[in-house]
């Protein structure tokens, strides 16, 4: 089955190691973008998986190319042109110290891209799978309506259709994003949101629930997963269930429901290398657990322990394979040597 | 406000990581030193901070007075001249291996700087506040003599004089610490100090305290502090109250006595980046506070705060700014990333 | 006293930090192997260590003789020739993500070595300590009739005798592994082993024990050391005793059996930094305290305290001072500066 | 005296050595642009400098004005605020492969910058000389505004005015620079331009060069050289002569034209280290030596050296002392060691 | 067109810069291989290229299938399996100083590769040019004999069949290389050599020819195509032209012979950042420009200008456009910036 | 034969690649000095060789003595004590920017060393070769003393000795140098300096010779020579003949006078890696073919050789094998790659 996602790759520049942005002589350079990272994560796992999108025509835009090459994600579909890359620059933090992003994403190819660049008919013929998130519709109106296009040509393929609610604040308000994501919502199977995303996006809220203290209530949140589904007609409603001790450690877990079965997988005590893209990583897996007809727990036992293992990864990217997201997911968690 | 600091600049090398000397085939070079420490901290949070020493005229002296200036430090009272600059060299330990310094400062340009290097009624003609730390005349006899007089003009220019007591047995005994110490320590109003220095420059002990334990008695420093109040007369009495688990994890906090109240911060659980600079961050931010007319108890939160985020950073300077330490302060502890 | 290690030296590659090795465009280069880490161990503490085995005559084969030079090892036995030194790529784990190891050592010098290469009767000609590892007449068939060779000199020129049964499914079957080493145990007086060893060499277990879930019956061990005692008549049974709690996070103890006493070590929460040649560098500092006539529990605190260090350092060798471990040993573990 | 410059500082990253774009992973990263560059030759020849921008208020912002404190450039002029910082990559050639610029630098701060974030009055009030290039004004329209404004200060104030023609065909045409450049010139005291730029913006023409050749006529110079000073009023006109070998060998010399006579410097073969900023050293140390009162011949011979150590040195700014560049203007280019 | 290369591809490993391998503490780790190269080359300049293998099925391996997928590569043909990645050190050289290369390339998973796991019918079927090296048959009797297999296959599917000769002595004798090469040649349209392959392989000399001394005669080289094409039935037989004045400095040029014209390219000289690649960078560019129906000089101008640019690349591929290289076959070799 | 030098080891820090000291945040850290680069040549070639000096108790000590352990160096006849090891910065120069060498050594444990700190008798017992330079007598009176006795006892043993000139203006005047060395040169055997040498320390000129010009005469040189011979009574002289083209690009060539001949050896024409050592790797190879009973041209023509290679080396160490240097002094300086 083919995997399509849609959206912005950027250049992610970021401080080597624990190092500040005005300590900084040298950047790491690594591209990636939410849905650039679920198509990494599925070809990862042997999927068959595209990333859609529209990067310049210079060595920086071929540069984002490549790095989705070297992981086996198709490219073959995306639009040359534009001014600039999307830039991110990504500050790690330690201990009480929070991580730091700084975007520096407007103008870029993709969200100036214009519907004649994507032939979505041609891209979908052979069904399957579309995945993109909150992030895209939010670059620019035009790539919103782009995005409505494509939804309803994903629907006419037959097309199982995923969406990771990503709310940015940086990207437009609250009540742009409501009235948006709640027109297409309409055409989205299987719904993905972190602990705030609901909130931000729909007003709809976990009760009892303090993101900043660490805690969350499982109640609370199959609260809003069954208004989510209610209310927009989502097959499966996923919940990443993060718990910030600090910027070095973190409890990690999730929950899927069903329309009938609220499951929810193991909780794990992540020491952090890398947490950005830990959502990405989450959906990705998901998405291939459920493109492969696993059962609701099993998958979100695979979505949550794949998800785990990015933490200790650097990058946006989840470089784990298959065998190793079905190792942790069976209960091996003692981080032995393997030789 | 000015804020003059008057001390030892240094060229510190450190392995990269968690490499030792005996593996280093690099050196990460910074400059720092526990006054110009202070200076860095007060210049990020937007106050107007001189950093007074002699370097040596040639481009290391250079480098030094440079990576002063990028934070925004005033350098123009600084002497150039003499033989050297004073080197350290920091190998960071981890878990159950300790960190370790090795001093090669002898000989260093301040070191050997005479009187007429530094005309403090012109450095100090726009009064103000004066910081300098027991380093400075242990480092050689006629640098004793450039503090005692240094001390005297500031009280004559009617600035506010701090004091980090900060003992080193590597450069005096305590016996001689004590003899200089006690004739400074008359002109100091702000006393700070570890949970160590207290007792070793002038035998005043925290009873029941047991620093290799990592177990601290409050009881025990505010007996200190009063005694340390009581014989030289400071307005304010600071400790750090740092706990070592190990050497990737401390507990941090701090107290203030201001003659009247004992105000304790909180605790912070801290996951170690690079704690060298630690007390000088301490006391870079409650000379801010102090400065800036904090409360006692505010001033001891934002000093601890501050310090807390030091210990996530690698070098000695502690690039914080204002708003970051408030935010902790303020007791947002959770990491979660700032996008 | 000479202490004589033989076995393979290969160049390790491992990518910098913690990057899988998808990601590596760099690899950090060390030259490594069991019984020459032990030889490192015991230069350290100030013994006369030597280390024999075959290199090819070029370059890197020549860095690996270096290495060892570097640190004060003996390197005068050493054969020359072949065509081509092991290697072995290590990726460092993180939180729930395994360390990995892939070996590429097939056809190394050592392994294609023949008898004519090492002339033991002038390699032991004054006598001392012997010590190799269950690896090396894994190797190869001529290897292992080398070690059971070098094992009947040894005796004859009145030498001690350690092996660490350092079992590797990827080298040789259980099998041949129990039928080799039965053979080669005879000359053995120290044997040193971990968790796993005495089950998979010569198939006897510790009752009680999953070392997946991180938990370890002292009496299941006592009763293997015993065993393994009766059986090959070993003087000494040492055990490491590691609980992996995960990639990031292990504790670590250890247990020595003297034919009468059980003796076990404190236990130490590590904080990894690097866990490869935890196991090498126990067994280095077990051979120093028993050449030097420590008692049984000494030995067991210091070479626990030796491997506790070693977990806090980049690459194989345990580059640790006598003095640092005596520290540890005596009970030290705060990580606080030594300035 | 005060100098000020005033344009764009941007964020350059750049692969490491000769790595392409494409095989990047790290960018090194330095904050440069033309005026920016040349406040920092002059603040390291001692002058007095300054450098008006303005900068989004984040941590990439603060680490540009950060670099430019770093070399005792003032910065206190600077405005604070909009969307973001120009980028531009650097690709750095070797032999027959030429190096590569990217641009990323529309929609920065400066560019959208307006006529309240410049208090040219306050800026200008002790007077000296003030300089801009043709790329400030070729930004924005609002920037050609600011600039004109800037220059009827500049001019009220008694201040000299010097500018560097610095055509970039990629911010406007030929058509819009002339017309713009030429209402600035009228202000402009000493020219600055490279072997194209008078052609580019102005339509004056150098007989007999082609400047792929690496062939330069002086005949051809001269004559542009008093074409320009007829047609503005120029009181200096400066040309720099570069021959490009290869991107690895340029010769360099330079001629400057005072109303009357044609001085030129000595011809240089540059091995190249970095040759972007070599246009802008060579500006900045021409301004210092006409600031200074050099002749006509030996502030050519100034500037031409200053410009020939550029090409040495890594990065845009021109880090080389007054002594650095009198030594080799005097004739001393044999590259000894000096100990 | 599809373009199919077949051979290996190794892991290379180089210090950094002009570190020896004595000094080298990491290795820059890249892909490459004598026909991969040609298949980066030709992916580089659009077309669509394949490359076949056989690799291990660990990441090692894997990791070098990615570096190919990255620039565009397809890799769906290759065999997994077998035990090791061959690797090859290399060090570059510097004046006098030699580059050296240092094999470890035996018992590779190619080399061990058998029939099976190649399906020639099904890679061949849609046609196209087929491209190998000497290097290949010289691995191992069956893989000589597999070539022998595809040559023939290749043939049925009227495929172009391109081979450089490539003599490696360390792999087999001259004899040897004859004996195969005799026989695989009548398959082969386009012969592609160096210097010295010609005498090396088929005992074939240019007269007059002393390749140390860095001098070539042009009429010699004549000689030698006439009667490769005349003995092999060869359509091209093509050479690159080195003179080694230093390991930093060659001249560079080539001649291409299409049984009637001896066409010679322009000389370069060519300041040299890395060379290994230099002859598989001209072998892709000429397979591409006779694949695209170039005239038989602007061919061998086309290879000349694009291996001329390879020397100033890092690693082994050739990391050019199209575009660039038709700029420097156009003429332009002045090296200055393009911005 | 034993070889053994007597000097002191530095911690040379430079500046990665052209960066320049201002720019540097990271050193690369070796360990050298003018009389252990001597002892590392020798032991390249396989010739026994041991290095004297004093370095402190700590692990920068140690690793001074490592980093000659590694290359084969013999150590045991250090003396451990005293403050500090020396220090250099070493920033590499490029065109027309000369290299820069700072000095931090005074106070160092050699200079500081005193007589019973080396046991002459026992290092000489079997008699052998022995080297200093002009700089240990330059350090410290006190080490001047301690060089006269141990050539007295040098003398005493039957041993050659041979010194290098190696005048430092940094250490002492002329007259100083002069009268101290005027007192050793007695005792010597084997005179060796470079261009300015003789003028410096003993006041003999080389007619017609500008340096800074890039000139020599060979003429004038043998002048020198003989002087130096007649008046000292040395068996050979030998000189470095260099001409400073630029920082990159050097003319090398050397004569040795043997009394009788004056033998001069090819001249190379060197681009250059780095410089520093050239002198030394030069004395090391000439101490080699002397000591091994070359004749005086082929000896020379070695040493030429030699120092030639050791331009193209990072750092000061001469890394280079007897057959490299046997290669190019055979004539092959073509630099192609070796398979």
């Amino acid at each position: 089955m083919r995997y399509i996602t849609f959206g912005e790759i950027m250049l992610r520049l970021n401080p080597e190691g624990y190092e500040r942005f005005l300590q900084a002589d040298e950047f790491v350079a690594t591209y990636a973008g939410a849905e650039a990272n679920v198509a990494v994560s599925l070809a990862n796992y042997g999927a068959e998986a595209y990333f859609v999108t529209k990067v310049p025509a210079h060595e920086i835009g071929q540069a984002a190319v490549n790095s989705l090459r070297r992981y086996g994600v198709g490219t073959q579909f995306m639009a040359r042109g534009g001014d600039r890359l999307g830039i991110y620059f990504v500050e790690k933090g330690a201990s009480q110290r929070a991580s730091k992003v700084i975007y520096d994403r407007a103008h870029s190819a993709i969200a100036e891209a214009d519907a004649a660049d994507f032939n979505w008919d041609e891209i979908f013929k052979d069904g399957g799978w579309f995945h993109f998130t909150g992030i895209t519709p939010a670059l620019s109106d035009s790539l919103a309506a782009i995005c409505l296009e494509a939804l309803k040509q994903a629907k006419a393929h037959g097309m199982t259709v995923s969406c990771d609610l990503n709310y940015r604040s940086k990207l437009w308000s609250r009540e742009k994003a409501k009235a948006v994501m709640s027109e297409l919502a309409k055409y989205v199977d299987v719904c993905i949101a972190n602990e705030e995303d609901a909130a931000d996006v729909f007003g709809i809220h976990a009760a009892n629930t303090d993101i900043t203290e660490g805690k969350l209530s499982h109640e609370g949140y199959k609260s809003v997963a069954k208004q989510l589904a209610d209310t927009f007609g989502f097959k499966y409603v996923a919940f990443t269930l993060r718990e910030s001790l600090s910027a070095s450690d973190n409890n990690w877990a999730a929950m899927l429901y069903d329309g009938t079965n609220f499951c929810i997988s193991p909780k794990y005590a992540v020491h952090i290398v890398d947490r950005v893209g830990g959502g990405d990583s989450f959906g990705g897996a998901l998405i291939y657990a459920l493109g492969n007809g696993y059962s609701t727990q099993d998958a979100i036992n695979f979505a949550a322990a794949a998800s785990c293992l990015k933490h200790s990864i650097e990058g946006d990217f989840n470089l784990v394979s298959l065998k190793e997201v079905q190792t942790l997911a069976a209960g091996n968690a003692s981080g032995r040597v393997v030789r």
